[in-house]
């Protein structure tokens, strides 16, 4: 890990970035001593930055402060969380902040191959987004909704879950952008109001379009979903997970359910 | 600053608290050695950890902790951080969290002391609050949308901000809770969708049943207030401000209105 330009792990308890989550990040796989797509990374940091008006670290110091994380680690994921800096109480960012940069790259994650082949079944989140359009899209560090999400379910078998909006229009999976496949165009959720514009997301449109496929940005609700041809996930570490089944109840303890049962089968009291 | 019962200013940059902005965290008033209403701050402490499903600190551990730190200031802002913890990449929780406590004494806030008095000046902040129910009343570390609204001024003059919801409802001020007092009756803003639940709101709500004085928590809407006999903020720092003036329109940059002005005065073109 490079904090500011220093090998370490530590960082001041007064950053912002902790105690008010004001910071934003990118999470970019590296392969063979390359983080793939690293411009385009880089410009949807800078634009994630301004959006909250975060001075973004110039492109040489973070490819510079990269490399030598590479020297180390030639495959895995590269993360850089930007923060406005440390500072003093109170929510109003100071006049002149230093931001804080913290790069770091860990082992690439080990997922079934027949995720990506396969499919992948998916959980349907209880949680429901909020809407806020002056957060929509970016990738900050108030990342609480997508903690709760992902702490409904625990099943290796089952790696991500569906996000609904409050309005209950689908939006993304936890960690993960969406998209439908329709008698061949494609449909993928509007995120002007909540969720993550991924990289992953954006390079798909690219494709559609050079590919002469219509992708409509568009308002989707659960029917769509089902009615679709074909659904997808993507994002920049996993790559593209075709969606096999969606599943959001379970439960394995139903004393109601057996108490009725027992008094159909044997009789009133 | 105590983090973990050590001394010192540094924390893992895996903290959770960093990465997802995973906890919550108080704000207590110190006065001779003494932290003000330790035990409801506690008590509240313990609902917001277990409202995520962290697991908090003892109250004897965190009181210890504090009184290292009283040695130091017996007078000002106690802080208390609670965390997730270091985890490893992913939003999903581990399923045994080591908790970071962090505390921290700063020096008191030196605000005039007109605005308890004759009441402050409040800035009608343009960012609206989103809804998120499971969020909602928590004083978590996701605080952006407070650090957006506190950004959109900046005089000494005015020490507040009032945020309304996306559904126009008056909610609080970016750092306080918000009453209105008409013929005799207090009136507080629902936060079941929205807002921080403050200490000191419900303090105002207790001395309203002891005194006999109805206090209804009620959907409000700009026109509720522009009608109050009174407004007032409460937190537990600044104890009450009465409300003085709102205002939200503030122009001394108008080049379309002189150009029009000029054209109307001196003719056409």
């Amino acid at each position: 890990m490079i904090i500011n330009g220093l090998p370490g792990e530590l960082l001041s308890a007064n950053d912002r970035g902790l105690t008010y989550g004001d910071g934003v990040f990118r999470t970019i796989l590296v392969r063979e001593g390359r983080p793939l797509h690293w411009q385009q990374h880089y410009d949807k940091l800078q634009h994630d930055c301004s959006a909250l008006a975060i001075e973004c670290p110039s492109r040489q110091i973070l490819t510079a402060e990269l490399e030598q994380l590479l020297r180390i680690r030639s495959d895995g994921i590269a993360k850089i969380i930007i923060t406005r800096g440390t500072g003093a109480r109170g929510y109003a960012p100071s006049a002149n902040p230093q931001v804080t940069r913290i790069l770091s790259i860990t082992p690439p994650p080990l997922y079934p191959v027949s995720f990506a082949s396969a499919g992948v079944s998916v959980h349907l989140c209880r949680l429901r987004l909020g809407h806020q359009s002056r957060l929509a899209g970016i990738k900050h560090l108030n990342r609480l909704e997508n903690v709760l999400a992902a702490a409904e379910w625990n099943n290796a078998d089952i790696p991500e879950g569906l996000l609904l909006d409050e309005a209950s229009h689908i939006i993304e999976g936890t960690r993960s952008n969406l998209f439908l496949v329709k008698q061949g165009a494609l449909y993928t959720p509007d995120l002007s109001r909540c969720g993550v514009a991924g990289l992953q997301r954006q390079r798909v449109m690219d494709w559609a379009k050079q590919h002469g496929v219509e992708c409509k940005v568009a308002d989707l609700q659960m029917e769509a979903l089902l009615a679709a041809d074909e659904v997808f996930l993507v994002n920049s570490i996993i790559g593209l997970w075709p969606v096999r089944e969606i599943t959001g109840f379970h439960r394995v303890y139903f004393p109601v359910s057996l108490q009725i049962q027992d008094w159909l089968n044997h009789g009133c009291d």
